[in-house]
């Protein structure tokens, strides 16, 4: 049995979406139809059917107001949301006030009144919220949280996330460096957040503080492995931007299990950038695994050579991807792989889109629900709003909107 | 002229500075007399004696008690304070007072309160008072110092400064272990702390975690490039040693300029060790040259070759080091060495000895006075109380004692 779904949504990560549909159809566990694709572009969401017709054999129903689209097909179960970061709030609502399970891209809202709104009407709905988290997915990090689980470096003792890279460019696409769209300090934040979360467990307080130094961005010359999604939108990319959101974090994170976290990202680093994640404990230490390279995890204990790949997972004996994931990269235990970026990204959103399925099938929960997406969310707006007040903040106190200026006003724009 | 001093504390510190007397004894920029040393433990004094008759060809006076040198030298003009911190604020003040001049090992003194009694005596008694911070005087430093003078990187935004290492293992001495003593957090993070304020300026706020990971240290098999030098008390070590001192760090550090700081320090790291210092600017990123091992400065301007080395002598026309150190290293534009660890180590003791009989030959002021010992110590002083309340804490608070929380059980034990 298939669950007919909707992408809504048809930019970039539509397309990017459409892909992980037809990874999953390639499979023998697909669980879905897409039955519609809908943009307040039209254009946009003409273009996705195309594609979907070519590479799902047929073509999805073009819609550019969600409302009808529901009243046009009452078998719709589900919608899988690639918009715009801003209209995720009223989106995702609308969806789940007229029935539907809702996937949704990361962030789950542009701010944390938003993702309220959402679990809100989740709440009223009673349907499935799914948030499209995909770098815990990777067969990477199952391997890498299998060994902090099973104690390989004891007990964690302090966690490093150290990035720094892209001087004056423009990331991929020009809203990403607008407060008011989601700046790269969320869009990209957002993810180690969630890692974070993943790996060491709930987070108390975060102290941070965030500049933007890059006021304005230049289009690039080339484009990454990211953006070749993005192409067709390349061309509406201007010579140069100007910047509203920070550019910059450098915070320290404080675990409720007592470890130490250091988290530095900066996206207006020039020179020679520089990255390094590592979780040391009181056994040894632990590089996580990449996300969408196959690089497999690193661990090290005293006066011992690095262990990595094959031989890690006889430290894992229990170690199991589950049955989609196992599908999809060929294994159920996995210390590496090597296949091309595109595809191991496409392979993480057929599995994000076959999870939202199962869910409905089987009566079983996400694992990335509106909850767990709107955490990794908090500690991102903690960070930012501790850098406005000059103190450590809680994400308790983010979630519970007690404190809230940053945010303000992107709220305010968005007349939430 | 020669200038007549006494080292104070005859331990492996006072070792490493008569080794520093030698250096500058064999060059042709001698002006130092060591005319006497002085230790609780005469048995320390004696040794220093024989070695310093061994290396300098005259026995200097050997005392147990620094009133009675003074007593019976009435022509010594200062003193070279190598005692356990715990008893800085008393050598140093008793010797100011007795109108000695005075270079005292970092940390100036264990705690602020001990620093400011420094200080008050160091103003009534109008002597030069200089701290041995050695980091700063190698020409790798100098040159990283110039370079970010000249613009090389632009305006400085981004600071990081990683360490971690060492397990449990104790390090070096027992003593750098224990809050009450000295512990690595304040031993070796005040190096870290002035490089910080000389490379980048004064230093606002610092928001901090420590914590005492590893409450059990053993002794190593082996033995560092430092530690060779306290060898001779290698047999006072125990097997094993209870630990009270945190050894773990770390910081969001706010500069006045506007740089975003990072620091994170660890003594407690198991598995693989790792170590990065770098500053991002708004042209580029440097890595600063190293301590004591001649690796010249990393510069890195956005698609283009990292530049170290020689070239970087070209970005800095005006680039000279002084002339004791020009004498010492052997140039006076140095853009690498090629020196042993230990005759690098002695060659910086050297130049920080005659800066002192120079100050008082010429009545110039030291670079590293009180006031820039007190600084960094104030900025390892803000971490730690930072810790305490949760809450950033100025440097200003410390230096007034506003703020004494953390050190205040180390000021009741040394009767402060």
């Amino acid at each position: 049995m298939k669950i007919p779904i909707a992408i809504v949504g048809c930019g970039g990560m539509g397309g990017r979406h459409l892909l992980g549909l037809k990874e999953l159809a390639s499979s023998d566990m697909n669980n879905i139809t897409l039955s519609a694709v809908c943009d307040l572009r039209r254009d946009n969401a003409e273009h996705l059917a195309d594609d979907a017709e070519e590479l799902l054999g047929s073509r999805p129903l073009v819609f550019d107001d969600m409302k009808r689209m529901a009243e046009a097909m009452p078998d719709l179960q589900a919608v899988d949301i690639t918009t715009d970061a801003r209209a995720h709030h009223l989106v995702a609502s609308t969806a789940l006030d007229l029935g539907l399970h809702v996937l949704c891209e990361k962030p789950l809202a542009l701010t944390i009144r938003g993702c309220n709104r959402i679990l809100t009407a989740q709440k009223r709905s009673g349907k499935y919220l799914s948030v499209a988290e995909n770098y815990r997915r990777d067969p990477m990090s199952r391997l890498t949280k299998a060994l902090l689980d099973a104690g390989s470096i004891g007990r964690p003792e302090l966690f490093m996330d150290i990035s720094a890279s892209s001087g004056n460019q423009i990331i991929i696409t020009p809203w990403r460096h607008k407060k008011n769209m989601g700046g790269m300090l969320l869009d990209g934040g957002v993810h180690n957040a969630d890692m974070m979360l993943y790996y060491l467990g709930d987070i108390d307080q975060v102290y941070a503080r965030i500049a933007l130094w890059e006021k304005t961005r230049y289009r690039p010359e080339g484009d990454g492995a990211v953006s070749g999604f993005y192409q067709r939108w390349f061309g509406e990319m201007p010579e140069s931007i100007e910047a509203t959101a920070e550019d910059t974090l450098t915070a320290v994170v404080n675990f409720n299990n007592g470890t130490m976290g250091q988290w530095t990202q900066s996206y207006a680093a020039h020179g020679r950038g520089f990255g390094h994640k590592v979780i040391y404990g009181s056994a040894g230490s632990l590089r996580p695994g990449g996300t969408r390279n196959g690089a497999p995890p690193v661990l090290a204990h005293d006066g011992q050579d690095e262990i990595t790949g094959s031989p890690l997972l006889d430290l894992v004996p229990d170690f199991h991807l589950d049955a989609i994931t196992s599908n999809l990269f060929g294994a159920d235990r996995l210390a590496s792989y090597d296949i091309p970026f595109p595809a191991a990204d496409r392979k993480l959103l057929a599995i994000e889109l076959y999870e939202l399925a199962a869910c409905v099938l089987n009566g079983t929960s996400p694992e990335v629900d509106g909850f767990v997406g709107r955490r990794a969310e908090a500690l991102c707006y903690a960070a930012f709003e501790s850098s406005v007040l000059n103190r450590p903040v809680s994400l308790d106190e983010i979630e519970s909107e007690q404190v809230g200026s940053y945010e303000a006003e992107i709220n305010e724009e968005l007349k939430l």
